[in-house]
């Protein structure tokens, strides 16, 4: 192997390096961190970053990535070498690209708009967070303009998150998305209701901790490389591949929060613990794009975990936990409960056949306010239009609606449509394993996921970020992200339980 | 302010943060890391190390200090700013005059000798472990060959540990101790025994945990600024002056482990919390020496913590906790049992009088060693003999002797006088705080602590790193560190306790 490739490798094992210490502790952070730590904590984790931003842009890893371009010109594309100098040369883009002064204005700029944004919520009133949000508006548009043009300037913004996916494709894939949602959920509007008030009866923590780490134990979750703790908004976290932790939170008196919420980080967990081992503090290790890793936990948080199958293994063993609580209640039911579907005004509650109009939602606003056809000021309004419009419901204030979720006070613009693009993906593979995999169901009846996540490591897991989104789901499936399984599967779904 | 000052101050917060991160790491590995993670944390701590020690040793760190040392030449000696140049350069010449040809031969060889360590122990054969111990004498040997010429060999070594002592002078602390300590312990070994029985009865663990919990918090640990772990070797970490942690260890079978190794950690952990705030991310943050620190543990887990005046007060809280394992068992009985003098094999598990019998050992061999007087291989009958005339006791094989410590094989030479100097200083500073708080021991009685804390962080905590510990304990009881008050207080607790 080059010279040269062993040079950068260990110029990025140093990047990767310094990343995971400052994963470790933002977990600690979390997790564990006395309040009076918080100042320390802050300084340790910014100068970790601006020495990994220095390494990782030094003139040295940019003069290495050129030079392996043109010396693996006639390579394999799809060799792991060339595809390590692909990612390493889009990292160092992204990375250098941005000026340091820019950079150090977003800082200031997000930290006061989070504190503007906290009181806006609080206070339910708009104004005090809309000059912020328009300074960052602001911000994002100075950020795409470091690039070259794009074919919409959204896309800029979209390819943080999701390598090389467009504006276009992502509207596409909602402009057919949309109707078909919309038509779902007037038809379970006017069907009868499911019960789901025994989910709101007392449940203990403990007994709700145990029976999330059997189910997840049953996954595959591997504890030997990996542990799971308590913290307010759960999260998954990777050191290594070798050392991934997940956090739950238990809510006493709503069974679902703990239950699907272990499911869904331990669906992240798993793809980060089965990344291919070679790919260890390179470039290549992590997950494709957000969509892809939400793809993974819903996957187990929805496609098994709300599935009939999986209740008829588990649903004894839950009842046998809480006898007082689901003890009459049936099987059917249960399943029903879990899967009521309510238009509301949150999206973090939102059920599986709600959600994504809440993602669609923000996706247009944001591409309207970024390309100009939307101004911030007209937000509330133009939210509470398109609620009443694609849910039906009106928030009574902007801290129900505009003012709801935190990542435009910090910035993050382009973000929320990996969220919807996740269900999407986790629905096509769905498909594409059941044929691979045609006794799917029966496994899971038994409680069985080996052949699940031997399937997921072999397409998905393994290859960390070697490929883009949109080529790895093409090289699954035949296709690119479609919206056509996921709408099979919603309809199939709640057409059973609300007898459409 | 001088402007270089600013530039040193910035340059050594990054050292310090990094160093904070270490710490973080380290904590984590030893309280919560799944095994899987042990890999890529030993390389994220290399990368962190590697960085930390490039940038305290950097030309810029080295120009500045020199500049400022010329710069300050006329300035008050004793004001922060001397002070902080004045350790700087000290920790600077330390990390600067190896070379790093030595720093990796030291990381590959004790690495090795650790490995051997481990076996010859488990087999008891110091064959096994000789020419590991013999490599590191010789590395030590090279070490002090970096520094110009001192009065003797071991000052170099000892100074790494114990800023500014010497050879001479802890020679001349054990001369005057070791008469009077044998002496003592002869007379209560032809005393009768005391029952301690009652100590080895079952304790549940989260009784003792809380148990030692309440304790520390009236001893003013405060929770807002660290937490306590469970370990395996329990150990005190600090991140920050603000988040300070501690572990214990608690063992069923027996209630000392955790009750005296909290309030010791507890002891550890005030010394760090009760830092000048304005040492935040200097070099003058952090305790002034091992034997410092120790004299803190020390004197919360003995002075304070096995004392009559502390059980008058914790006794019935004790036995309430433990009533059918305590509750037959008087006051007098209690303090008795728990402070039990006999000479043992294991220094780890000694009592505070045989204690610094097995200090002084191991201290007379390593300056042998160093000075080429004894030889490795001559080792194991030097200790069995050493014991026999200082304890009475004679290692049935080397695991329980020359074998039982970690220290050498991690190539620690010049570390073990600490904790006996510790001892010797706790004493010293418990006779200067009584004068000041004559009704102390009523305080104590009464569970109250505060004005010994409050002495304690005006003369010892707030200072940090700023003085030598030489220097530190002669401004604080007029003379440097001396033996006799601690032969007073042990003659006198024990001789009350033994009927001597």
């Amino acid at each position: 192997m080059s010279e040269k490739y062993e040079q950068l490798k260990a110029l990025l094992a140093e990047v990767a390096d310094l990343n995971s210490a400052a994963a470790v502790l933002g977990w600690d952070q979390q997790v564990n961190m006395p309040p009076g730590g918080a100042e320390a904590r802050g300084n340790a984790q910014a100068t970790l970053g601006k020495i990994a931003h220095i390494k990782a842009t030094s003139e040295e890893v940019g003069r290495l990535i050129e030079d392996l371009k043109a010396e693996f010109a006639g390579a394999d594309p799809d060799s792991d070498e060339v595809r390590f100098v692909k990612v390493a040369s889009r990292d160092y883009d992204q990375a250098t690209k941005v000026t340091p002064e820019w950079v150090a204005e977003f800082a200031v700029v997000t930290a006061r708009a989070h504190e503007a944004w906290v009181e806006a919520r609080s206070k339910s009133e708009f104004s005090i967070f809309q000059p912020h949000l328009e300074k960052i508006v602001e911000l994002g548009k100075q950020f795409v303009a470091f690039f070259p043009p794009s074919d919409h300037p959204y896309d800029i913004l979209l390819d943080q998150f999701e390598p090389g996916m467009k504006t276009a494709d992502v509207r596409a894939i909602f402009e057919s998305l949309r109707p078909k949602q919309v038509e779902l959920l007037r038809a379970i509007a006017d069907a009868p209701q499911v019960d789901d008030s025994f989910l709101h009866l007392h449940y203990p923590d403990k007994q709700q901790w145990d029976f999330g780490v059997s189910v997840i134990t049953k996954f595959g979750y591997d504890w030997k490389r990996g542990r799971q703790d308590k913290s307010p908004h759960p999260f998954t976290t990777s050191f290594s591949i070798n050392d991934v932790r997940i956090t739950t939170r238990v809510l006493e008196d709503f069974l679902n929060s703990a239950l699907f919420g272990t499911m869904h980080e331990c669906g992240h967990a798993l793809y980060e613990m089965g990344v291919n081992q070679a790919y260890e503090r390179t470039p290549l290790n992590g997950g494709a794009s957000l969509a892809i890793h939400e793809s993974q936990s819903r996957m187990w948080e929805n496609l098994v975990g709300r599935s009939l199958p999986f209740w008829e293994h588990f649903y004894p063993s839950l009842q046998q936990t809480f006898p007082s609580q689901l003890g009459n209640v049936d099987l059917n039911t249960f399943y029903k409960g879990i899967n009521k579907v309510e238009p509301s005004l949150i999206r973090v509650e939102a059920d599986e056949a709600t959600y994504n109009m809440h993602i669609m939602l923000r996706l247009e606003i944001e591409i309207g306010i970024v390309e100009g056809s939307m101004a911030v000021k007209d937000l509330p309004e133009i939210w509470n239009t398109k609620m009443k419009e694609y849910l039906g419901v009106v928030p009574p204030d902007d801290a129900q609606g505009v003012l709801q979720d935190i990542h435009w006070s910090g910035g993050m613009m382009g973000y929320f449509s990996t969220y919807a693009l996740g269900n999407l993906v986790s629905a096509q593979l769905w498909e594409k394993i059941n044929a691979d995999l045609p006794d799917l169901a029966d496994q899971i009846r038994e409680g069985k996921f080996d052949a699940l996540l031997g399937w997921l490591r072999e397409k998905v897991h393994r290859h960390g970020r070697k490929y883009e989104p949109q080529e790895l789901v093409q090289k699954i499936t035949g296709s690119k992200i479609d919206a056509a399984p996921y709408v099979r599967y919603l309809t199939r779904k709640f057409s059973d339980i609300y007898g459409l």
